[in-house]
């Protein structure tokens, strides 16, 4: 038997021993959606979540919600009455937030002409990641005849301690090495920007409450390094997200009141010309992956060389990430449960397997399931809110494409 | 600097020093086709491929394509003249070919009923891979009135040396272990099924010609030996496919006068009873990898922390195995040139990277490019015709889908 992660907290059997999610065994959603496989959201969760960083957070600090860990437009569509803002990462996405009049803003590393319009057309805040991208923006923007909100991305000199994924601190495609800067931000005044200020992302899927901090901290630090040399007061500054979600075995959720104290204390030390700047966290994955359950339906179990094999209607081009294939130098597993029979105990070592002609298509290696596991049975993958269905190549061996759906009871 | 494998045999420069396929410079298809990012396939590659594959097998294999590894419609439609057959791995692929008269197969660990369905209704050979399949099928097919063709899938006990992906010798999610076959095929014509025969499949992606050889002489051994239980002469044999082509630095393509000519040797040891046995060779990446180019365009060059950063309209949503994320323990750089200016020297270590916002996005790291390489320029990734589109997550980030186009100057 190999390790998996451990459940989301809160998750429990329905009274008819199934995985329950929003007061209703997991046979009811599907059934609702019509299928399986299904990838399930639910709504109270991300509003817990919402809850619990304005709860622990300093009051100052805005919350955005990064639409590319997961771009359901009914999701979008909830989440814009709970955050702050929308950080987009291209035009396909302002699209989908584009009925919602909340601020945005747009990253990315290759920004096309199209891109700039688009996004200056919604108002959006650019966050340029080079200085030909800025002159190319400000190139669009003389032409259209719209003023450039502008904010530049930079390449902090520090990095996000054990992050899954390092981005700063190194030669990088995003943002602007912070020693050029202040020379762009004179360009920027000088072509009568709106200029913001600064958007500085050192990492992401971080567990570690000190190193979030430290990044913060050293985020805040650097601005008013670069304001000093700039003597322009940037109007917002986006800290960058990094908060991670416990996948695997070992791994323990992050205390969101020690992340808001140290940034409180780390705020005490800003300089009172910033107390008009508007301090930005930008969340994607923190707010919506354990909202996230992946369902999908056993077709076959068999046997082969003294191992058991679940063979489902999912797999990896569902929950590309789930198998291990997105990124990650080695294999683990995420939480896997037999859904139908949560309240079964699981004594017996299976194999989960997606129903793609390739070894790569392991949900489940090794898991221990109940021994009663059987066809028609469904399989919960957990941690499947953020960077799942869109993360994943679904028209892979042309397979029916999973659906999508909010879990909500009410309203 | 950092190696690249080599390009593909005979892609020159145009006159006018750009990359040129099938007597045009990029810059031409990529007008015909409306922009970029673009995968193009050139037809006369695959012809090319189909010939050389002809020439130098024994005239009784039967050459049929796997359509996993690029279902682009209009290349089926030019396939369908080429090979004697598609391989097929769901029913939504199924439905692409389902207009060509050739013989069809199904294959894959994870059928529903409707796969069976449409498999018996389409006359495909369903290649079960599992006891339980089998009987479900055979429900199926008495439910609907069609008498089923049968093939087993066989877990072979051993599997193909050195191949990118193992697909034998061990506990398996594909097909049935061999010990297991001769009671299966017994059950299958108790059921009165058109029992077909055996399909191996011993691994993918093998750049040695004696470990291919090697692997179909066991498959041809196996498969008699199971005939010797079973009394039940096979009408046909998929004896895989696993023909490699290489993507990275050191590589070479592989001598298929060598498979040839061993396994016309391993042909001789046939029994004569299997005479009238159809021998299929199932190949895909091999056919078509090395006729696709894919063509971005760069957005943006920036320099950070010493290095060049050449940022394109393209990126791992396109061609997620290019970037290393695809199974791949070691990420390598496939070939990547600046098509814009073949004929200039390489002499610049750049990063070709993608435009979405995370680091995984590379296509070439520290690769040699033209000094002169700059924003308009088109890149072009070769090996790029097998799990390209359909094998990466084209959602990913809303980014606009790639192009797919047919590069043929005539018909």
């Amino acid at each position: 038997m190999k390790a998996m992660g451990g459940i989301p907290a809160g998750f429990v059997p329905a009274p008819n021993g199934a995985l329950e999610i929003e007061r209703h065994p997991v046979g009811y959603w599907i059934e609702k959606a019509g299928g399986t496989p299904l990838f399930l959201y639910d709504v109270e969760r991300v509003e817990a979540q919402v809850a619990a960083f304005r709860a622990a957070m300093p009051s100052r600090i805005a919350l955005h919600y990064a639409v590319k860990s997961n771009p359901f437009g009914p999701l979008l569509d909830r989440m814009a009455a709970l955050v702050d803002g929308f950080d987009l990462a291209s035009r396909g996405e302002i699209a989908r937030v584009a009925h919602h009049d909340l601020p945005k803003s747009i990253a990315g590393p290759g920004k096309s002409i199209a891109d700039h319009e688009a996004a200056l057309r919604a108002g959006a805040v650019v966050h340029v990641e080079s200085e030909g991208e800025a002159q190319r923006l400000c190139d669009v923007a003389t032409h259209i005849g719209i003023r450039p909100k502008v904010a530049i991305r930079v390449n902090p000199p520090f990095l996000l301690k054990g992050a899954g994924m390092k981005m700063g601190g190194l030669a990088s495609a995003f943002g602007v090495d912070a020693e050029r800067v202040p020379n762009l931000v004179a360009y920027l005044v000088d072509q009568d920007c709106d200029f913001r200020g600064y958007h500085v992302y050192a990492g992401s899927q971080s567990l570690s409450e000190d190193a979030i901090v430290a990044a913060q901290k050293a985020t805040l630090d650097l601005v008013v390094e670069l304001t000093g040399k700039t003597g322009v007061i940037p109007a917002e500054v986006n800290l960058g997200g990094g908060f991670g979600i416990p996948y695997y075995s070992g791994e323990t959720p992050l205390s969101l009141r020690v992340i808001g104290d140290g940034l409180a204390q780390a705020l005490k030390g800003l300089p009172g010309s910033f107390a008009d700047t508007k301090l930005i966290i930008e969340l994607g994955r923190w707010l919506v992956g354990e909202a996230g359950v992946y369902l999908t339906r056993i077709l076959d179990m068999k046997e082969s060389g003294g191992q058991i094999f679940a063979t489902t209607d999912g797999g990896l081009q569902h929950m590309l990430a789930a198998t291990g294939n997105f990124g990650q130098f080695l294999r683990r597993n995420y939480p896997v449960i037999n859904a139908s029979r949560m309240t079964e105990e699981a004594d017996t070592v299976m194999n989960v397997v997606g129903r793609l002609c390739t070894p790569l298509d392991l949900l489940g290696d090794q898991v221990a399931l109940p021994a009663d596991t059987q066809v028609g049975d469904v399989i919960a993958i957990f941690c499947a809110g953020a960077y799942g269905l869109t993360a994943s190549p679904h028209d892979f061996l042309s397979q029916p494409k999973a659906l999508e759906m909010l879990a909500q009871s009410k309203g």
